[in-house]
């Protein structure tokens, strides 16, 4: 069995340069109503980048919403209608100055979908090449290169929290 | 090297059931302004619940923001203030019937940490005894055991997308 809610009415509520929120009202199984608090983000795409077969890329960052700085998989937003093979190609260039001469697809996910529209497709980049880095004037990020079994470690100990990355270590390991 | 980005001036767009949603504009590294969309969340425990040592329980269920059901650990939402682990308990129960005997931490994730402040807190469930399911009203939902390998074929071949599903396994598996 599976369920569906029908959107009956819906308020948008703001439009940013990230998201949109627009709140529905929907009619549920059982004919009552409800609303649903629903975010729309473009989608982006995360990308496991393997500098040899042991090593990887990661991006540490300040994210505003958590306050903190994190290590992540290199990543970027789509542009709307954008390819995401095609995004993951340029953010991993743009944001770590490598180009890779192998590009696979890994698999999607979704980040929130209690709230949020928002995919992120993952790809595995291999024999990397030089390229020419080029961040976001409003981007400000570090490059390292760090040991597959060190990326475990710090998921395990907690120093590595970035769904996506967690996501995508774990669905090249399981 | 670590960064930081200080908000200068904040703007309340929305306060709704589940999300809250500001525009932060902050002052970035090198002196200049940007605006942050910020979507403010309380929170939630998602549970790994083995029914035996090969089989794990997931829930089926209707997710407006992506249109589509879609296969998740059992999981909720944290109310401001609750002890995570408190939380991962009454939800397993809740959604599924069950209570633990053996009730452990295994990690916790940011989902989209560009965007939103979303922590999930993930736990492992084992031996588990029959307790009372208890829907919220506008809570529809479809229990499933499926077998560990099976998951995570699933989570290879694209049936199963959700983040903190694919964390979980990934981080008892790494």
């Amino acid at each position: 069995m599976s369920y569906n809610e029908k959107t009956i009415s819906k308020e948008n509520i703001f439009n940013g340069n990230i998201i949109a929120l627009d709140v529905h009202t929907v009619e549920l199984q059982n004919g009552k109503k409800s609303t649903r608090e629903v975010i729309s983000h473009p989608g982006g795409v995360a990308i496991l980048a393997f500098t040899d077969k042991d090593t990887i890329l990661l991006v540490e960052q300040f994210r505003k919403p958590v306050e903190m700085n994190l290590l992540e998989l290199p990543a970027g937003k789509l542009e709307y209608g954008e390819d995401p093979e095609t995004c993951g190609i340029r953010e991993l260039e743009e944001e770590t100055g490598y180009k890779a001469k192998k590009f696979s697809y890994i698999g999607k996910i979704v980040t929130s979908p209690g709230f949020c529209n928002e995919y992120i497709y993952l790809y595995k980049a291999e024999e990397l090449i030089p390229g020419e880095m080029k961040l976001d004037e409003d981007e400000f990020l570090n490059v390292k290169e760090v040991k597959l079994q060190q990326v475990k470690v710090d998921i395990l100990n907690g120093k590595i929290i970035d769904a996506k990355t967690i996501c995508a270590i774990g669905m090249v390991s399981i």
